[in-house]
């Protein structure tokens, strides 16, 4: 379930960018598989699972008809970047308890389940921008966008370790990723970057 | 033996792309194998199968052979981006039936026969000018690239379909995705591509 | 042990990568675990091994540590680009061995033993390069790269074959590709490129 909403947010991100490179149809498609199946198809190799889309190829058959649906109606969007933007943050809230949940079923230990949160979150993007020759949202400035994957999984792992069930763990990193990213976007949400020099050396913060 | 042949003539294409960066000898080499091995360590890793240059290691001896006679010789073509379109085109034409009998030869559903054609076709390519910093063929507007290899694919799981051979499948595969992609580099056949705006808001193409 | 150390030297070029990229602490930490983990995981699912850190997730530890050192005092460091340069060769030099060490140990055929020597040793930074938008060390023109990885890989095949224990076989594994990388970096050395037109066309070289 949480796969097949993931995949239909992210082809449709993906079939976006193939939107802003004009491409054709099946450019659409092309990118909005990769984008759409390249976070969970890692995370898949990587925990030697069957690769989810080979167990169930209806997954492509989703991501097709989104990359089709939005080559027919993305001239209706006034401004596919921001569009682009606000479907991808969905995109990972989701994506992110997607791949927390394969990690906790196949019984992996805690910092296995993080990274695969992370993964599965921020790695199909990573891919669909590399390949589109954007730059990476995941490297963009004063953004939070891996972090936000990072936050959600961590809450599910220690929701879980709370005793709280499968259902409310998911949707609490659900929550924290989507509100974290949201806030980014709109608010302007950030942690503080490197800074090449620190304004006075005599008070340096090397914190912790 | 198709793996033998697509490898072969993969290489040729990363050696030639190898020769636009004015590389040395082991960077052509390493580009080489990167091209002409990327597409089918993809498939079998996600198919779970022994990677087929692990297997047989001859491989990449033949994508080294490829390499240094590219080396040597590639002075001799004259243009070395026109080379590299035509002998892609080539290489295409041999992986994709290579993708699709692996697929085959490991019982998949039609739906992953298609996927991994195109991806064994796509792939190498896709890596070599990732690295390479070039802009992917698969991304060239007004081109056909990924379209040859799906309806490459497409063609070789109906033909199976329709009852015919193993051989005659693989050779139909090669010669729809070759036609396809010749006519887009010689005539410029291309499929419609997105465009932003559509001419008359009153007359809209929203097809199906 | 040796992979240790790859990750945490190789962790320390990618958070380089990240303060030149002015990112903020998750980004260090998520580019220094790509750098740091990218070639071994490769290496691993193709040997279709248990992937390193999924069997020992310390090494994320490791990773996420010295991420956080560099974050806080990267600034210490008057040229990064520099220090990144050299930090990076001896990732390279820790890498290649513990590349061998897993191929010899799965009992593979020497010219996988090569091939994963590199890819252990080069994947990682080249992931790095690509996703942090550099030129890919690997591919900088007239400056040794691959072929230190390789030429290390090679003398370890050689000296393995000619009966060397595995201690010393790794030590001079790690020293070919240390000097050779040590001197392309500071006296230049290098292996002739490919020269476009050579420049008598009576006096080809196309040796052996």
């Amino acid at each position: 379930m949480l796969d097949y909403a993931s995949v239909a947010v992210f082809a449709v991100t993906g079939a976006l960018a193939a939107s802003r490179s004009q491409l054709d149809i099946v450019g659409f498609i092309f990118i909005a598989c990769l984008t759409a199946t390249g976070g969970g198809t890692t995370r898949d190799v990587i925990l030697d699972r069957t690769v989810f889309w080979v167990a169930d190829p209806v997954i492509l058959a989703v991501a097709t008809a989104a990359a089709v649906a939005v080559f027919l109606a993305a001239h209706l969007l006034e401004s596919r970047y921001r569009a682009l933007l606000w479907i991808d943050a969905f995109a990972l809230a989701v994506a992110v308890p997607a791949g927390v949940a394969a990690a906790t079923g196949t019984g992996q230990a805690w910092p296995i389940v993080l990274v695969m949160g992370t993964i599965t979150g921020c790695l199909g993007g990573l891919l669909r921008d590399v390949v589109c020759n954007e730059v990476p949202l995941v490297l963009k400035q004063g953004e939070l966008y891996v972090t936000c994957a990072f936050a959600g999984a961590l809450a599910a792992v220690l929701a879980a370790r709370a005793g709280l069930g499968p259902l409310p763990v998911l949707a609490l990193c659900a929550a924290v990723t989507l509100t974290l990213r949201a806030g980014s976007l709109a608010f302007g949400w950030r942690l503080p970057v490197y800074r090449a020099r620190p304004p006075r050396p005599e008070s340096p913060k090397r914190g912790p």
